[in-house]
């Protein structure tokens, strides 16, 4: 299995995608959220590039089975039933209901991989899912950390180089990773016990910091806590 | 001083180089053979982004006074005098003689970063006096590693890391690092005992090892060797 990881969020060149599993990370917050939304009973997240269409898109559903979420520059959008936060999707909230989310990184990065064999949301807290899926899969994996507004994203990258040290200690023998790939292990490796510090040195954590958003932090830093793999195909996202 | 690394060598946005000292690297090899041939006593060194552009531009100055050098895909250019391996450019070749170089990443790289205030060639042998200089002028600094056509390369990363540890350690408090820079310094953490190591994990120090250029990873881990820092200025790179 070659694993490759893209670490600026430009739109990939086809043949890395072509026939490969994606995994697409935005560890704060849009990929946390998803991960847990589900967790919590949503039927099903549609990602939404832009605010406009995610409010045409709800027009299409009868009134009250949808629920608008996200975040433009971490604000609530107004309008929108949710913000960006995983503890505002709570069962009460989204159970059953399809959520259409629009955030500044996280969704519209799912579009940009649309033609990977299989699109799956990664984060801290379902991490080992993802693994077990792509070792499962065992085929050739791209990483697309969704990155800040075009740029390098620590808390993704190393996310990413979780998963990277994961697999790789699980398939010693037939891992082929690429240059990028084996800094993002380094990457993970140096952080692997202090999560939250690395996300307090990030641009983004400081940024959620800043606005008050600490909480969301503490809770995407959390390893491993839902056995939830969100799958992206035809458009939305589902369970798989 | 803030400190920002571009991890992939596309062409970066003009206001990340607008009058900011930058620091262009290819480690494998060409940064490092134009500071070794430097230090033999070449006058100077134009680097030209095609082998077509190099053959004219030697037509431009009388006939003795130029040599062409450097590397398609790690091999020799047919019709050039010499190749991309440093130990090739002794002071008996080199010395008062105008150098045109065209290889496959590094000189390709000085013409994307042209706008920069300051632009230098960096690499494991002259980072430390590329460190005083980047001190000296203490302004914000653009770091842009050459890669791997159009690809992350380790070692590059690796010697951009290196110099922002080394800066860091002298301007504590002053300085602003960019997530980009961050992995960058972690990246060098890991390997600063181990340069051989990381090269031997690369990419193209792989492909290198391969062609039958394992003596050139030798020379170019090699820390700190030579006091030199070449400056590209005008289209040719002096020594300043």
């Amino acid at each position: 299995m070659q694993i490759n990881i893209q670490l600026i969020p430009s739109p990939p060149n086809p043949d890395l995608l072509s026939g490969r599993v994606v995994v697409v990370i935005d560890v704060l917050r849009s990929t946390s959220v998803m991960t847990h939304a589900l967790s919590q009973g949503a039927l099903e997240i549609i990602p939404m590039a832009t605010v406009e269409e995610a409010f045409q898109r709800a027009k299409v559903y009868p009134q009250g089975s949808v629920l608008l979420g996200g975040e433009m520059r971490n604000k609530r959008i107004s309008g929108f039933d949710l913000g960006n936060s995983p503890r505002e999707y709570v069962s009460e909230k989204v159970k059953g209901k399809r959520l259409i989310l629009t955030t500044t990184n996280g969704t519209k990065a799912f579009h940009l991989v649309c033609s990977g064999r299989e699109i799956f949301g990664g984060s801290f807290l379902n991490i080992g899912a993802i693994a077990r899926r792509c070792l499962e899969l065992n085929r050739d994996l791209f990483i697309f950390p969704s990155g800040n507004e075009g740029d390098f994203s620590l808390e993704d990258t190393l996310c990413g180089g979780m998963l990277i040290d994961l697999i790789a200690k699980e398939e010693k023998k037939s891992i082929s990773l690429t240059d990028a790939s084996c800094c993002a292990q380094v990457l993970y490796q140096k952080f692997e016990d202090k999560l939250l510090e690395a996300f307090h040195l990030s641009h983004h954590g400081k940024g959620l910091i800043r606005q008050g958003f600490e909480d969301d932090l503490v809770y995407c830093a959390q390893i491993d806590i839902l056995d939830i793999v969100p799958e992206f195909k035809d458009g939305v996202i589902r369970v798989i």
